[in-house]
Parts: C-alpha cells; structure tokens; sequence
C-alpha cells in the first residue's frame, strides 16, 4: 500500500487521531459527586478565591492549545482552517507522545490577525499554553509578539522557533565537526518566511557575527528598495553589515554555512564549490531540498541536513518543541524567551557524544528517547535562572513527568 | 474524609479530570510518516478538495466544546472562567464516560454575548458539536438562539434543555402515575431563569395548555409591567391565557403540577395542600429544594422530585446530554430541535416498565446503563424524521457505538 494510502486509512480509520479521556472514575453516584456535582464547586471555590490554583485543581497546567488558521499549511499553502485540522492533530499527537503534553487542535475560522489575537486572548482561562502553526507570515509575527507581550502563559511559534532551534543544535555539532567557531563563520540564508527569520534571529542571540539572508529578489541590505517588508528591514538593520548587495549565488561565495529554508534546487553544486573549506549545508525545503546531500558532498559539502528522515541529520522540529513545552509547564513559565530556546539548542546537541560526533551525525534521531527529557530540564533550569520560572523544580522532576513515547 | 477534602484531593490528585490520548501509535518514524508530515498532507488534501471529509479523516465528528464563560457556575453565581473551568472538565468527564463522546472545556475570558457568539463561531472547524454550560440568563438565550441559526452544527444549552427534557421525562412518568393528562393538567412553575423558561417551552410544544409562570414578583402575565423583560414578554403571551395574578401561592391554589427551578423553602405544605388531587412536585432548587420530599408528601404529595441523588426521582441533566449528542452526533444532525428534546424525554421516561412505574421511581438512575443508547438511537430517529440529520445511522449502530461507562 503507498504511503498515501495508508496514510488516509490510518485516518479514517479512527476518525481521526485524538480522543479526550477521563482521568478519575465514574462508575457509581459517590464518584460523580466528587467529579462533578456537588463537590466540584470545591475546587471551583479554591480558585475563586486565588486564581493561580487553577493549576492545582485542573488540566490547563499540562494543557496546550494548537492554533492555526490554515494559512501555510505544510507545504500545501492557504487550504483552510477545516483542512489544517489533521495537521493540528498530529501536532497534538507528538506532543502527547514525546513529552505526556495535553493539546487540542484550534483551527480558526479566520485569517485576521487581530481576531485570532482575540480568540486566543479569550481562550487563556482554559490553556497553559498556546503553540501556533501553520500560520502564514507575516501575520505570524505580529500575532505571536503580540500574544507573548499580551499573555503570561507560554505563545510559541512552532514554524519559526521550533526549526530554528534544531538547526541551531546541528549547527552547534557542525562546527564540532568542522573546527570552526560561532563568532567566525560567516552565514548565507535563503528564504525569509516565518523559519528564516527565526533562524537569522537566533544566531544572532548565539553571537554569528556575519549573516546575509536572501529572498527571491537577492541579499537583503539596509537601503534596498525592492520587496522589503517591516521584518526585512529588521533583517537588514542587523545582518549584513557589509551590505553585499547581489544573487544567492554571489554571496555564497566564500561562506561557511548555507542555510536554505526556500525552494528545491536552490543551490548548485558550483555555489558549493564557491563557499569556504568544509562547507556546512543545512538544506531544508520540503520535499526536495534544496541541493541533495549526495551533490552537495560531490561538490565538497562536509556536512549536510535536510528536512527529511531518509537522509543523515534530519531537522526535524519534534526534537523542540515537546521538551520546550515540557519545560516551560513544569516551570510554569510565563514564557519562552531566547535564553530558553538557546538551552533547547544545546541540550539537544550535547546527546551526541564527542566520540560518536560525525559528518553524518550532528542531530540525534528523533526517536532518540533523551531528548524530550534533557531538553526540558534545560528549558526548566533556563526559566528558573532568567526569572520567568512561577514554579521552582528540581530537573529529576522533569525528567519523571515526561511520557514516554511508549505510552501513546 | 469530608467530601470537601475528597473532592479537592481528587482533582489535585492527576492535576485535573482530563486527559488528551492519541488513538494512533507513534513509535517508529514509519508511525511519524503517517500520523504527521508527509503523510498527513493526504488528507489535508482530501479535506480541501471536499471539506465534508473532516468528518471522515479527523476527531471534529465526536469533539464537543464545552463552552463557558462562567458567569452562572453550579449555584456558585459569577466565579469567572477560570473557577468553571473544573466543572467543564467534570461534564467533558461525564460525555466520555456516558456517551464516548469526546469533549474539551472552553471557558471564556468575556461576558459580552456578542464576543462569546463570534468565538464559538471562530471555533467551529473543530468542533462537531457545542454544549453551553453555565452562561446566565438573559445572555444564554441569545448567545444559544443566534449560535443556532449561524452554524450549522448542534448547538445546546445543558442548562436549559437538558433540565428540561428531565423533568419531561419525569412529568410523562408521574401523569400515569396519577391517571392525568398532558392537555388538561395546570402547570404553575416557579423561576424565570434559564432551566424554567425552557421547561415552559418544552411542556408547550408537549401540548400543556395551562401554565402559569412565577418570578421572584409573583405570577407573569400579559400585561404586567414590573420586572419584565423580552424573555419574560414571550413567556406572557404564550402561558397563562387566564391572566391570572399574584402570588405563588395564589396561584398553586388548584394545580396538578409544580415545577421548581427557584430557591430552597420556597413552597410551604400549605401550598400543597392547596393544590389538585394528588400533587405532583418537581423541586428542584438546589442544594436545598423548595421543599423537602417527606413535608411535601405528608401535605398530600403523590409524586415529587429533587435535583438530589439521595431523594428519589432525581432530575439529573447526565440522563439527557450525553445521549443527545450521541445521537445529533452520530446523525451528523445540523441541529438539536424540539422533536428531538421531545424524543429523548420519551426515551428516559419508557425505561420505566408499567410494573415498575411508581410514585418513587418515575425517572431512571442516572447509571442505568440503557439510558444513553436508548436516548441516542431515539434522538439518531428524530433527527432523521425531522430532515436535520446529514447522515443516515441504523439505531443498532448507535447502540454499538456508546461506550459503555466502565471504560473510563
């Protein structure tokens, strides 16, 4: 059977992927009068009476919202809100799998930002957090900076962090690989969508001094006049100092990272040839990449990431954001902010050992059972020492609560 | 233990009542392949194509929202939405257990009727389905009537309807019990809340010709003019054709019926003993009824009801909801209307066997485990009868398809 197949079977076979379980009993009159009424007005009084015990006496402590208005749905574009909705619940999925998250598919019926602002704003009662998705850009900044300064439960973009932080991990592993150091290497970045951004923005925080990003139209410079945007000209404000002005192809000349979030076949194997010895290729567009490992490698590639699992160093952004969550409901912190992402980054690079490090292996497996675990006691511990922490834990802790993937 | 102390341990016990699983297993990248990307797209894509297929390839056809914004919680009054967030989860606690009906809280963070009517309807791709819990009057009636008619999914106020079809149910009940007849018996009801208009309603459409409404003012007519408002306007012109006035106890003077949504202590043995021969009582004020079961029965009382459990013929809403959805659910019905309300009531009340029926047992246990089935093929027939359902069921399948209450 091909995988489309199996894959609607697989769906309609349950109809759907998620179902909403009761964790206490009900099987005779004491048990509903404890779970429901009479005595539910208890905890109702308790939180009345202090609203931060709503984490005590519910599920909105490990209960995560994903929101999306199916604007940028996979690779599939604007197909709508109902469309989303299987991708939302597969998000769900991984969340409960990887880390023993609670989430719920909110697919909206709408594509204004303001009025998703809102909705999400009104549905805070209820969620520990709110993990956006599929949400196109550049609405998905406005809406998530608003929603992170508006709110004081986790908003987390997953299309933009959640890829940023993994390739920021392979990234750490590959200048391992490649003995070159953070503040020296000079970065070219292809595609300026919701994930080049966040990446851009991330490196910076780790101290990459010498970004340029391109989009279709070439590098993005300060004082260029074509196809700019507000979060552009953030982009050319603090990238690009040089101001190298040009195609993608000239600007890779001499670089020693290419980080490509655009289209496949984007690269040539003579761009390769024109970068800085031991070429680092982190070649992300989905499904075709945008040169192929084995091309890049011909052309003098020393380490190569995709976006896809058939390939060495896939990026893939289960490795973040269960753990991040994780950690940041443990904590319950009021936020994810960069401190946090850069200590995800990291504690997904440091599973792989010095001695196990190669070209062919700068991000672990997916599947690999230490990440969720080590990434939230590190987004835990970050919380803590940055202050955003409303709960102190001890990381033993964290590592007990998550799920693993076996329970699913 | 108190069941104060029980009921706070319970809930802290798991950190809340609920629980999000997935019905997929997500344990080898193959699993990942067809649960998320790239898998996934395929019914994405289905659903793009034909956006009926939601139902086929996602879990919108069995999620209900359970939506609130917490202004009439138990008999708690105004507490927010964060203090109703633990009786939303114990209703979501109930749909699975009853019905295997999957349900989430949404408790709202807005009282204004307008903002709640256009964030369900934001919502709406999710959901197949939205219970109104715990809204008070008047906003519930437009929030529920304007929801109604804009979305073409069920939509229900618990509250109302689901009280209502109860005390249907018991009323069809306690008649044969006393040998009397919907179109002769003279109803005087008390409280002009949520749960008392919509009993008025139904015993309307059932075919009572008699009855008299009360409020806190005494009886409603037309023409009266304190206290009044467009609710109680439409209560006035349809009911009370005598226009009788007064007080309470004026006018239970000669009735066969009262029904209580109001307050503890309301009526006085005196007030029984006033009305037709043998009396039939539904007091449902809670947690103390308008009058207690053994005075109402020694002032002549033949058949009476409480909201408690621990008095017979408990008025419980968890005979009603649970199987409504199921059946409106399973129908894929566009609505939940009068004919199907009137079918549930009929579907609680036949349980009872002639034999059985007696003044002490004229409404089921809310654990007799055909309740739901028999009312969610009744509701299932309805809906098809009446043209609001999109799908045709066998009423074997809906039978088939509840899940019974040991599984939770």
């Amino acid at each position: 059977m091909s995988l489309r197949e199996e894959a609607l079977d697989l769906h309609r076979k349950h109809q759907g992927k998620l179902e909403v379980v009761s964790k206490v009993p009900v099987t005779n009159s004491r048990d509903l009068s404890l779970a429901y009424s009479p005595g539910v007005a208890e905890p109702c009084k308790e939180i009345h009476r202090q609203q931060e015990r709503v984490y005590e006496y519910t599920a909105k402590g490990n209960l995560v919202a994903v929101v999306s208005d199916g604007t940028a749905v996979l690779g599939l574009g604007n197909i709508g809100p109902h469309a989303a909705l299987p991708v939302m619940e597969g998000k769900a999925v991984l969340f409960k799998a990887f880390a023993g998250v609670d989430a719920v598919p909110v697919c909206l019926d709408t594509t204004d930002p303001e009025e998703i602002i809102r909705t999400v704003k009104l549905l805070e009662p209820t969620f520990g957090g709110i993990n956006l998705e599929d949400i196109a850009a550049p609405a998905c900044f406005t809406i998530e900076e608003r929603l992170k300064n508006e709110l004081d439960i986790p908003v987390f973009h997953d299309d933009q962090h959640g890829t940023a932080i993994v390739t920021l991990a392979g990234l750490i592993n590959a200048l391992k690989v490649t003995d070159k150091r953070m503040q020296d290497i000079r970065v070219v970045a292809n595609g300026a969508g919701a994930a080049g951004i966040a990446i851009i923005k991330l490196l910076l925080s780790m101290g990459v001094k010498h970004v340029v990003m391109c989009d279709t139209k070439g590098a993005i410079y300060e004082g260029r006049v074509d196809g700019m945007n507000p979060v552009k000209d953030m982009i050319a404000k603090n990238t690009n100092h040089e101001r190298l002005q040009g195609s993608l192809a000239e600007v890779m000349a001499g670089a020693d990272v290419f980080i490509g979030v655009s289209v496949g076949g984007a690269v040539t194997p003579e761009m390769v040839r024109s970068m800085n010895r031991d070429p680092i290729i982190f070649a992300m567009a989905n499904p075709d990449p945008e040169i192929l490992p084995e091309e890049a490698m011909r052309a003098g590639a020393k380490v190569v990431g995709t976006g896809r699992s058939d390939f060495p160093n896939q990026v893939n952004n289960v490795l973040a954001f269960p753990g991040i969550f994780r950690g940041a409901l443990d904590t319950r912190a009021t936020t994810i902010n960069e401190e946090m992402k850069i200590a995800a980054a990291h504690a997904i690079a440091e599973l792989i050992a010095p001695d196990e490090l190669s070209a062919d292996y700068v991000i672990p497996s997916p599947f690999d059972p230490r990440v969720a675990p080590n990434v939230a006691a590190a987004v835990a511990r970050s919380a803590m020492a940055t202050g955003v922490a409303r709960l102190s834990v001890e990381p033993v802790e964290v590592k007990e609560k998550t799920i693993s993937m076996t329970r699913s």
